[in-house]
């Protein structure tokens, strides 16, 4: 944002301790100082195994850290976070050759927003992070690099690889050089995946201090790069294209549709599978779009629209406002760049900017949401309209599923068991998914309002967080943060306790699913009688818990709501209350796992 | 809604205390009780002097409520409430002869939504009420009249008046029927503006049970009365014209724009004077749409769409997504028909429907918003890009202010005083106005976050509500009740406790209102020669305190928010402190003034 300029030039003048004589150039001494440490691996080879090592964020020695790193209460187990200071927007997600990169506007030497730099880390299974050397640094103080993206230049169209370099190794990264005067676009590369090189050539610029955050993806149908780029304070997401990655033409502008904001960020223009509808199998475009300030939940938001890319221009299918994420903390979310298996992945910033500054945790400030798999899937958001919805799940999440601590079938226990209330004990240190699915008999009239709730305890017991679905027309998702930590909240007057979202009917493309609520015109006798015999509506609600961080997945990810949490007294979440509101509703099933912690233990 | 219709079903089943032989027609014979209660004016002549008696709103005896109406902790003072049970949107605003009418959801017999009748007051200040009978009644067990509007057919195109029926007491009120098996659009007349007559005759039905909401205006440029009516399900507003109020035909419709939630309801399609900008005093068509639920938020909200309208079809300017109002507590908003000063004046139901129902008041849930006052103003919501805004402030509140309680202004006073923190004694036992000015250097850097607020406490001082900026880039306005009685909030996993809105800068067309923030490119030179005379950013906070309701209103209008709350034990708002966050933030003016209680002594 423009406002951290400002902000960097107060923040320089109480610079951390660094030796005088890299004052003059402090930041690229920075990155060069951590680049040559011996605590990171010299290549990502030795990386391709999945073991991860105790290698800082910025450099720093891991022993240097009390409590020991990634031990702190409030450290997520398994969202990524850097080990220490400021980070925001990821960036430049690519995979290559079995190692899932992430980089991320990283702020190396302060708690707070500013100072950008990329930091980077690698993954072979998106969950366990090893930390490489900050990737690109600003070389002038009152600089940052700001967010980008990141491309495999397989073909060597840019010209600035070797032969010899592997296909995918051919790391390009573009992203927006911000300066006091303007903001303009950027390119590094790199062949080892580690050491980055940038390009001594502005890509592009327009005379402007609102220009900024380049996705690049090839375009296959018109063999060409094109890079989605913002004009933010004119509600633009302009689309270029080059052959070579270096010299860009402008080929069309998407203007002023859905949530304007106070600023446009972080467009990305992906293909999404889709997963369920009348073009089940096919792709569709998807044009994401960051919006901060403006959210009417306040602060920041994503939001997206599906429709058509001819190679030169984005056509939404409608100008309906679509929003990703129904909890408060999921922003800039960036796609990543050629994917191995034709899914389509991502991950956003857990985080809102009406607060992230100030939230209670050290030595470090944010973290990434979950890896979620994208789809598209057919849904009604009422009886009478169907249409695709952005469908938002925990990618690959067997990668860290552990020991199974509970698990309720409903077919097979006793009446009993379904409608009664679960207590259980969330033992491990890492994360927990609790997965239920609760059954509401067709015959109960349509408004009748009861809620099923995962309500999380603390280890004392007299903090929670409640996730939940209230069963009617429509069903509503909820998380309840208000009694997860009232000391730092209460002094915040924008850290909003409760939020919702509406759960969609299942569509007629999902015959085998149950129907929820009454049937759609469409559907046909079979799904009546299939109905009628089963005799229930179901909703499935996943919820992740991590220390500070709850997502919660309804109909496995249609609906899907992000908030970060902050219990006092460093406690962590210990117990899972599972409720059934009245005696009508009850369980179909309910299973709990630990997730694993995905951290080494450090030192 | 549709929902409404079971929860009417089971709602019957335990009707209040009613003679029997009233059952088999109960609706028409409790509105015909009450409009042959003596408790009600027999003509609106009587009322144009502006006096308001204790007459309820649906007939019940004045003397038969302990605590004695008005009087209870949680019942507000200048908004209007029904005396007892339950009310949602308004309807059928008009105004006629010195007389603000209004009409209403109501459900005569109940705390909670159903059993829809057409609730009747009038007002010649647009604050003092005096109930009348019952308008519009259902026929028949299971029907609702739901909610519609009212125009003047003053010349007699329905030919359903007596030419002796003078122009101004051609009432006629469109309104959607709602059954068990449809919904259809009615109409109902008066030459009394009391009592009202059904026309036997359906106007219009497509055989849905989604179609309704019907807002009737008379379209001087096509000479036709036009009816906007939303196709909730189909996110359609649907345009009809008619030559006679009886015969409609259906021109256009308006389609998915916006935020789409879970269906549209309530459409308005109002002209709205412009108030600054390159177009000011001259009047734009603005369309309206409420949207429940679906309201990132959560719950219910209303959108607005400025455009054009040619008579037959609404163009919207863009796609974009713009909500009236950054609370949660304003909803189904209808502007007034006929209007005598040519100005737009409209109002708001001050609830949500995500927990609108079980809100810890009694004997009466919900209350209107402030009567507003509706213009276009010309704002930049960031530096680069300038736009119309629907503007909302209070109307009238001349004809409720009463004495000033503090003022001060900083010109004359000790600069001490406008870096000080003022508390004030809230006297008086009707409501509060706060308005203040804040101001904040320019040279001050523009990230720089502090806050300014009012923070209104409860008798004991042990509860609050609070509103306030928090200056920056841009400058944001909230409201806070998570410390305004905790007993009923922690109950409800819905209501939420913080919500926050951007406030706009002032374009350079209010030259000579102080620039906030970063002088915009087109700022001339004699404003940026006036805004560094200046030295300073402006920004002005009113907020209307109420039981149970607080509104605030940044820039005058320019952001609006409302927001519910319910004091714990009874209390009520008795004490505001008003606070700068620190000592670059002062005060340029401050003024407290009491606010008339509007409802008589009852009995």
């Amino acid at each position: 944002m423009r406002s951290t300029l400002a902000l960097l030039g107060s923040l320089l003048a109480a610079a951390t301790a660094m030796p005088m004589d890299a004052l003059t150039d402090p930041f690229v001494a920075l990155a060069a100082r951590s680049n040559h440490s011996s605590q990171y691996p010299s290549s990502l080879d030795a990386l391709r195994g999945g073991k991860t090592s105790c290698a800082t964020s910025n450099g720093k020695s891991a022993a240097s850290f009390n409590p020991p790193l990634y031990t702190e209460a409030h450290r997520p187990q398994f969202h990524f976070s850097p080990t220490d200071n400021f980070m925001n927007d990821p960036n430049g997600l690519v995979y290559s050759q079995g190692l899932w990169h992430l980089f991320y506007q990283y702020n190396p030497t302060q708690l707070v927003a500013g100072n950008q730099h990329w930091g980077h880390a690698v993954s072979t299974d998106l969950y366990h992070w090893q930390n490489l050397p900050i990737a690109i640094a600003p070389e002038r103080e009152g600089d940052g690099i700001f967010s980008g993206s990141a491309v495999l230049d397989v073909n060597n169209t840019s010209g600035l690889f070797e032969d010899s370099t592997p296909a995918d190794s051919r790391f390009v990264a573009v992203y927006t050089l911000n300066t006091p005067t303007e903001q303009t676009q950027h390119l590094a590369y790199s062949s080892d995946g580690i050491h980055f090189t940038k390009l001594n050539q502005t890509l592009l610029t327009i005379n402007s201090t609102q220009f900024r955050d380049p996705k690049v993806f090839w375009d296959e149908g018109q063999s060409q790069w094109v890079m989605t780029v913002a004009h933010p304070q004119e509600y633009a997401v302009t689309f270029y294209s080059s052959p070579n990655l270096k010299d860009w033409q402008e080929l069309s502008r998407f203007r002023m549709t859905g949530l304007p904001g106070y600023q446009y960020e972080c467009p990305d223009l992906v293909q999404i599978p889709i997963e369920s509808g009348p073009d089940a199998g096919k792709r569709r475009w998807v044009l994401v779009n960051s919006i901060n300030p403006g959210s009417p939940m306040g602060g920041s938001i994503v939001q997206y629209y599906i429709g058509d890319w001819d190679g030169r221009t984005f056509t939404a299918d409608d100008a309906a406002f679509r929003y990703a994420d129904f909890g408060k903390d999921y922003y800039a979310f960036q796609s990543w760049s050629n994917s191995p298996d034709g899914k389509a992945y991502g991950v956003a910033w857990a985080s809102n900017w009406q607060y992230t500054q100030v939230v209670p945790t050290s030595p470090f400030r944010s973290f990434q949401s979950t890896p979620r798999e994208l789809t598209l899937k057919y849904y009604r958001p009422n009886p009478m309209y169907g249409e695709y919805v952005l469908s938002s799940k925990p990618a690959m999440l067997d990668n860290i599923r552990a020991k199974t601590l509970y698990k309720l079938d409903a077919d097979k226990h006793h009446q009993h068991a379904a409608r009664a209330n679960h207590t259980v004990a969330l033992r491990g240190d890492g994360g927990f998914e609790i997965d239920a699915t609760f059954v509401l008999p067709n015959d109960v009239n349509a408004t009748y309002n009861t809620i099923g709730s995962f309500e999380i305890l603390s280890s004392s017991g007299k903090q929670s967080i409640t996730a939940g679905i209230q069963m009617g027309e429509p069903t509503v998702a909820f998380i309840d943060r208000s009694n997860a930590g009232r000391r730092w909240a209460r002094t915040n007057p924008f850290f909003t306790d409760k939020s919702s979202g509406i759960v969609r009917y299942q569509s007629e493309y999902a015959p085998d699913q149950y129907i929820l609520g009454p049937l759609p015109p469409s559907a046909t006798a079979a799904e009546a009688a299939a109905a009628k015999e089963a005799g229930q509506q179901t909703i499935s609600l996943k919820v992740l818990v991590d220390r500070s961080v709850l997502e919660a997945f309804a109909n496995d990810g249609q609906l899907s709501g992000t908030s970060v949490f902050f219990f006092d007294n460093d406690e962590k979440p210990a117990t899972v209350r599972v409720s059934i509101g009245d005696d009508k509703l009850r369980l179909g099933s309910l299973v709990v796992r630990q997730l694993k912690s995905t951290w080494p233990t450090c030192p």
